[in-house]
């Protein structure tokens, strides 16, 4: 089989896919070399308002079109790059392009975390290749070696921030002392935010990429809902002061762990300690650590978003992809679900926690609160009452535990706020005991 | 195409041979579900002292040949993986396995950076692939990472923290304010050095390694006889504490540049900025950074060395081929050497340096110091004079320069000797200073 070139179709002209563009014309001869023959952009399917973008208007204009027939019907087309980001109609673009036997390369996070085995079995299905490089880390490896370096571990546990706006916001916090409001304003000024910013605050973006990356891992399916998921909103700079005290910083961390085929996974902010190198990874990069049983700890790290970045990993996708069209060869992944796990509730989980509450400020508070905990078999690790405030004569306690269940912890809280000397649990945050190194 | 099994033959039963074995048995039912048909071990060659191993002892006796011939005569045999170390006889039986129609899988530096391009086109000319990724970063991808996930790049930087005995032995010297004789000694106590670290210590293992990464990096053949290389022996406490009075630390670095199709490749001692990553990377890690035009800066992280780590990367190689086997493909490597790209000679390179010299006590010394730097265009950015020695009327003076040519600090290091005013020269250390995060 030999082929003449490899024809592109793009859906999308935004930034990703502008840049992505650029790349297919700019490093043409270089990808030619690679591929073995020339990647040819054939047809670019755009909103009207598109057209508009001085890009656009830079490249022929029988290149694009606005209508989803004419695009998907055109002949020479050999693999689809979906750029646009969204569930819909992005979803129904890349079951449109797979059916119609298009090898398929897509960024797109929120898509493959809700249908990406759906979308993997009618791959199979049309003997074409699907593939989503960029969902992840956009600009470093991670999904690649899921698939293929990392096969001969059983991954047992992964450890990510994989979300650049919220790294950044947590960045300004520890480091210059902002509140979130101030350190997501800045984020929004600087562009590492977006206007609307609630899916990367909330944590819906890990949830996506870590509902992904566990999936892969674990050779089992966590869908997104599967993803216990809490936001960044709730922190406030005297979370970061104690934090530092204990010997600690506070990252939005997707975790995964496998035990005993029971599958764990949630995104919240946690404690790490700071001489942990995941400590160090700082503003808008992003950093994937993943432990098996041979390997170890191995480490991934770049910049997690950024239209250059993406391109650099939807372009492998694209190479790797017309390489195989080049040889005749359909899917080299040995990646396969194994059936039999299952995801432990959130109850189950163990970790050790961080409280922050107001008291009143007067004595044996403290022997009211650690009853409570004693009740309820959570060991307190350190207990310190380091400001009390004279006027509304409310004490700040600040409680760190060694490792409890949650949902003994979760029932501790509301035994706690019930007690008459606590005027506010302020906040509750877990730890994560990563090792340094 | 369908095969009944894919047969394997092993070189050596070393730790990591030993332990390649062990995957290949305790992982069977898993591997043969990847690859598509089981891997069965049917061939082991081994020196006849081998034997008496314990694990030999374990194993079917006719399992074993200490006989070269026998070994590769052995019908059934898919896949060799060579796994002995050392240049001779691994690089023969390579290309003996190889002549023979073998796919092979090997750990060893020293022949791929010493004999790597012959080997690929011999490979290519049996049309098998020989797949190395443990011969660098043991436990963790960069060998696949080169060849496929960051092709869309042009690479232009590789800074590279690569093998774990120096590593520690400069960890313990920074933290620990151990001189290099008592943090060797704890090294080798705790298995981290060999008893003849030799190669280690003096940069031979980087620099194979730093051959290998810059071939694949730069796409051009970069020989070991390229890397200009330096050992860390020479390091004292002292360096280590005028470092992090700077906001430095000291790493064994390898270092590859790519600018105007000149290629640099350098492994020596140097000082980077206490803040970056890779000075966080601690012990026996590895890390290596590669920047590219497209992704930015990426890092990959892992053990370097160990059997279980290594056998992570072997056995990650044996699917891989075995995989295109059952498929029935060859290479899928997109990877191809440009050519018209030269080696930049050490005199060229242009760093930021640290000096450190005992002169003798007296007014007007750093005024001649000062006028040499001046003479061959080196422009100081500090110049400290810590201590002095009432007795012997010494002083020490420690100077940190803006960036100057090699060449040019060199000529400058010899007219310092000259000065009569300065006793001794007693270390020097280039400075890279990458940044934080």
């Amino acid at each position: 089989m030999s082929k003449k070139d490899i024809g592109i179709g793009l859906l999308g002209l935004g930034v990703v896919a502008g840049q992505v563009a650029r790349v297919l014309t700019d490093k043409a001869d270089e990808l030619a070399e690679k591929v073995g023959c020339p990647l040819v952009l054939r047809k670019i399917k755009i909103l009207p308002q598109d057209l508009a973008r001085p890009q656009a208007k830079k490249m022929p204009a029988q290149l694009f079109t606005t209508d989803d027939d004419e695009f998907f019907r055109e002949p020479g087309i050999d693999i689809i790059i979906e750029a646009i980001g969204g569930e819909r109609p992005a979803f129904d673009y890349l079951k449109r392009a797979i059916a119609g036997g298009k090898h398929v390369v897509t960024s797109n996070k929120e898509v493959i975390a809700k249908h990406g085995f759906e979308l993997l079995a009618l791959a199979r299905k049309n003997n074409v290749g699907l593939q989503y490089e960029a969902s992840v880390g956009a600009g470093f490896p991670l999904i690649a070696p899921f698939k293929h370096d990392l096969i001969a571990n059983t991954v047992t546990g992964i450890f990510a921030i994989i979300n650049g706006t919220t790294n950044y916001i947590l960045t300004m916090m520890a480091k210059e002392g902002m509140d979130f409001a101030a350190a997501l304003k800045q984020a929004q000024k600087l562009g590492y935010a977006e206007g609307n910013p609630e899916n990367d605050i909330n944590g819906i973006d890990s949830m996506y990429k870590l509902a992904i990356l566990a999936s892969l891992g674990f050779q089992t399916q966590v869908r997104p809902q599967d993803v216990y998921t809490e936001g960044i909103s709730r922190l406030s700079p005297r979370d970061f002061r104690y934090a530092r005290e204990f010997g600690f910083t506070i990252k939005l961390l997707a975790i995964g762990k496998l035990q005993d085929n029971s599958v764990e996974a949630r995104v919240h902010p946690v404690f790490i300690p700071e001489d942990s190198i995941l400590a160090k990874v700082e503003g808008v990069y992003n950093a994937v650590q993943v432990e098996g049983d041979l390997m170890g700890k191995v480490m991934f790290m770049g910049q997690g978003a950024g239209a250059l970045a993406t391109s650099s990993s939807v372009i492998a996708d694209v190479v790797s992809s017309a390489r195989k069209i080049v040889l005749g060869i359909g899917s080299l992944s040995t990646w396969k679900a194994i059936s039999g796990k299952t995801i432990k509730p959130m109850d189950d989980i163990e970790t050790q926690y961080y409280i922050r509450l107001a008291a009143k400020d007067r004595p044996g508070v403290l022997a009211q609160i650690a009853t409570v905990f004693g009740n309820n078999k959570i060991s307190i690790s350190s207990a310190i009452q380091p400001e009390s405030d004279e006027q509304t004569k409310t004490a700040e306690i600040v409680i760190m535990t060694h490792p409890a269940k949650e949902k003994a912890m979760q029932k501790a809280l509301r035994e706690l706020e019930k007690l008459e000397v606590v005027k506010e649990i302020s906040n509750f945050i877990r730890v994560e005991d990563i090792e340094g190194g």
